[in-house]
């Protein structure tokens, strides 16, 4: 019996009483809550329906899109290694350095001990196991995908020019996320905030956005000239029609660059109705943020959007309540008005659609509203090449965080926060058991497997958040006194044990803390420079008095351009288009 | 005599006891001023020395580029038409609405009474004149500018597809901006935060900002295309050197846009000088915004920017203190991470340049931050085509202000802020009379006029100034109780005439008060959610009683985003290039 399955085994047979002398006992560890009379309010509350499970009063407050049902109770746990459960295929892309080794310690500790994984497929995309197959395994990680749809991948490292010395390699290795969005007909990089139940974060709800996957200056071909004439012409596939010079200039400077590329329009089709089901499932109101008024050719992206959110999708937004009658319009906002509106709209609630470049402007500064690149997804959405099938690529906002990697080597402690990765892990696993059901219909089995995936990440993402919750979260939110990596992941693992063994027990009523927003100055490389904020602190305390007043913090929020602003007026700033 | 110069006359035999009468009666109109301490101070302290002119008060504290030492005194004033100083050459482009309205009772009432503005080419780029001369008269326009090299535009209307069909147009009119920049060899469009001195705004410290005038996507040429192969060639004008393709793409959608552009780099060169001369004249770091990690082909920019830095200007930065020898390496920022940073540095004190889109997203930003487009200069730089002089045309950031136009056309009262408009105007005297010596550099009559000019436009500026500070101005900066557009302009000649008759007298030592920063929501279409920005309030007011303190203030800056940083770590945002 695996040491883990025996701790699995202690805390179902543990007490109530014990659990709570843990939490207790780590008070040292806690974060001070600014809010311990909410906290207080609702262990009074909850202490009157003690038979309610924590599982469903976490549930109950999950974003639409993590609920799930409880269908199966006390059936994860297996009792030999032939007895775990045979996870569907999935595609399993391992990269390097930090991110790496604490995506294996998950796997050790949350997922192998109950799973089986022998139908994942795992492709190394580390530089050296890149280089050395002559980048066969990348072509290979994208073919499986293809197959199999549903592909879990840890962030890799596209090297420079000065990495491929450092590391030795005999080539150049290209970007993989471009070779995937290409191999996986990619449609949309979804990237939502991640929230963790009963800690703020910088936006109060979610904010979804979807940023076109293909085309724009990403897929540009460029190059440096001189003196000359640039020639781009047209030559149609049908013969009936007759090739044409889409553009002729001549370039008059000695130095250049010229720069061309095209955005295929066909699956912004599929990117509407994605993001309109989505905002439709998370009740947000959708926006579509484009440079149309200038940049004419945008103009397809808007209409396309438009017209589907007419045809199929204002009605359903009317009557889920998330627009009203009146203002059921599709709104659009100029790309420039949008950076100012991530800011003021801190309440969260929206999504919005962009283009290529203008997606990652924006979804960078969502990610730093927010909190960190840690708290925000990274999906790709793309289909099979015959079109008929969803591809789904999960993975974390973030790279490889070569310094923690550096501490690990020297034998440092390390406190890496795998909320991101273990997100894209989470939604990885579930639409690989969903692609399961799907593809075989009649299977009881798939269905089996398919309850018991969600009811296992269900738990595993309240075991995490709960373990943030008690104040045992990595350093980036519980600052100094955080767990490291290693205590983390060792928390987690026995928290898990406990509720999968415990799925049809009651014991587990009394909530953990709710707390504020942990100080974002926890965070690695978040430098606070405190003189400063003292001197724009005196600059709104206008009388001296040490506090700033309702009045003072308006005219700040209207001073720093983010006082919430009536939407109405956000349409109104029309200025002549700048050409 | 005019009874504009009976009124300067009157003034200029007023006793100090009389305007101090003159701003206390108007007490009424005054905002409320949240530092008054200060104010105190100041007068206090001014009471010790009341010889000391008004005018070098201001001056100490104007940014450097606005300073001028005054050569002349009491030489402004004519006593009789033929007696008016006769201005230098300079192209007036007259355009239509509200800001036309607004800029002929500048000129009837501030610059008339003074000067003979007979060597000014006027040309009309209403819609009607240019679709009536078939848009000859912006070719004249542009011929002109080319001429002359100093420009002042009103803002013009680029008429949309039902403006056509409203004005009964016979054609579609282009935008005037695009064929200028082309016309006058566009190097940079120069968007610099506007201040008043003692009025608070959104930038403490000037920010100042190059915008590349030419190349990226605002001239891109694009068709429509569906499934075929797009091929680009680029033919050099060298016979010794070979065509090539620069790009083959197949186009494998139904609906694709195809869009190709270049970047002229020749005129980055002059770019880097204008920009890091006027940094260093105004004492602000400079910071290059590129998308290079991804866009490699922007390398070029940087690069260049880089190198004229290092060899020309480094050196100059750590001497005048604006760089320390240790941080002394030119900055750069990705493009996503400088939105934030707008956000952060409300100091002020910095510069910015950018390729053409990155610096509309920017600079719009930095028109908000600050407080509205009326609050930023928007001067376009060009040459000459022989490259031997430098043209200058100034205007304001904001367009015709059609609302105001409507309510003036009704019969309503309006109240416009000149102050964009007229800074422009400011700046294209300013550059003429500079230009008219440059070209005439022995001719005394030459030199006369420039300095006269120059010693206007500052007691303009600081009439203008001054009376926003006597709580006379506009109502988006003084409230529903603010002058009206003909009040305010009545009201500034008025204190202008004063300023000019007594530019040898020392009466003038008490200087206005000063402001703290005018609510924003007196500006118009600035509607604030006071419940939504209540609710904010509550949220950062963790203990409820109604003050945030510092620890929750700064809670707040960092939860936004928004708390000052070392400025080291803004560098070690560093994430793999998202391609």
């Amino acid at each position: 019996m695996s040491s883990l399955r025996i701790l699995a085994r202690r805390a179902a047979t543990a007490s109530s009483r014990t659990m709570l002398s843990e939490t207790s006992a780590s008070n040292g560890r806690f974060f001070l809550s600014m809010s311990n009379k909410a906290t207080m309010t609702t262990l009074a509350s909850s202490s009157s329906s003690m038979s309610a499970s924590e599982g469903s009063n976490l549930q109950a407050a999950l974003p639409n899109n993590q609920k799930t049902s409880r269908r199966y109770k006390s059936t994860i746990l297996p009792t030999s290694d032939s007895d775990k459960i045979v996870l569907p295929p999935m595609v399993y892309i391992a990269g390097e350095e930090m991110t790496h080794y604490a995506t294996q310690l998950v796997l050790k500790q949350w997922i192998n001990p109950y799973f089986n994984t022998d139908a994942w497929e795992t492709f190394d995309l580390s530089c050296k196991a890149r280089d050395e197959s002559n980048d066969q395994v990348l072509k290979d990680a994208v073919d499986a995908g293809k197959r199999i749809c549903a592909i879990f991948k840890e962030p890799t490292i596209t090297p420079s020019v000065t990495q491929v010395k450092e590391m030795g390699l005999s080539q150049h290795l290209c970007s993989p996320n471009g070779a995937m969005r290409r191999g996986w007909n990619g449609i949309t990089i979804s990237r939502d905030t991640i929230h963790i139940k009963g800690i703020e974060l910088g936006y109060a709800n979610p904010v979804l956005f979807e940023r076109h996957a293909v085309g724009g200056e990403y897929g540009a071909g460029w190059h440096s000239v001189g003196k000359g004439t640039l020639l781009t012409t047209y030559i149609p596939d049908d013969d009936n029609e007759r090739p044409f010079v889409v553009d002729k200039r001549d370039l008059t400077d000695d130095n250049n660059v010229c720069v061309v590329y095209h955005n295929p329009y066909d699956n912004v089709v599929d990117l509407a109705h994605l993001f309109f089901k989505r905002c439709l499932d998370a009740k947000v109101v959708p926006y579509i943020v484009t440079k149309k008024t200038v940049f004419k050719w945008q103009e397809g992206f808007w209409a396309t959007m438009k017209k589907i959110f007419d045809e199929e999708y204002k009605e359903e937004f009317v009557k889920a309540g998330v627009m009203s009658e009146e203002k059921s319009e599709l709104q659009h906002l100029i790309s420039d008005a949008a950076t100012m509106q991530l800011i003021r709209w801190t309440g969260g609630g929206f999504g919005m659609a962009a283009h290529n470049y203008d997606g990652d402007m924006l979804t960078d500064q969502i990610a730093q509203v927010h909190r960190s690149p840690g708290f925000i997804t990274s999906n790709l959405v793309g289909k099979t090449d015959c079109g008929t099938k969803i591809i789904k690529e999960f993975e974390a906002s973030h790279g490889t965080v070569t310094d923690l990697w550096n501490d690990h080597l020297a034998g440092k402690e390390t406190s890496i926060n795998p909320l991101g990765l273990v997100e894209a892990l989470i939604g990885a696993m579930n639409h690989s058991a969903m692609l399961h059901l799907e593809n075989n219909p009649n299977d009881a089995d798939a269905k089996d497997v398919h309850d018991k995936v969600f009811t296992f990440t269900e738990q595993l993402q309240r075991a995490m958040h709960n373990t943030f919750r008690y104040g045992q979260g990595t350093r980036d939110m519980c600052g100094p006194t955080g767990f490291t990596t290693e205590d983390f992941i060792d928390k987690v693992a026995w928290r898990l044990g406990r509720y999968l063994a415990k799925l049809d027990e009651a014991e587990f009523s009394y909530p953990p803390p709710e707390l504020s927003e942990p100080d974002r100055q926890f965070r690695r490389n978040y430098d606070v420079d405190h003189e400063a904020a003292k001197k724009l602190f005196d600059k709104y305390d206008k009388d001296g008095d040490g506090t700033v007043n309702f009045e003072e913090f308006e005219k700040m929020l209207v001073k720093m351009g983010l006082a919430p602003k009536t939407k109405e007026v956000v349409q109104q700033d029309v200025k002549e288009p700048d050409v």
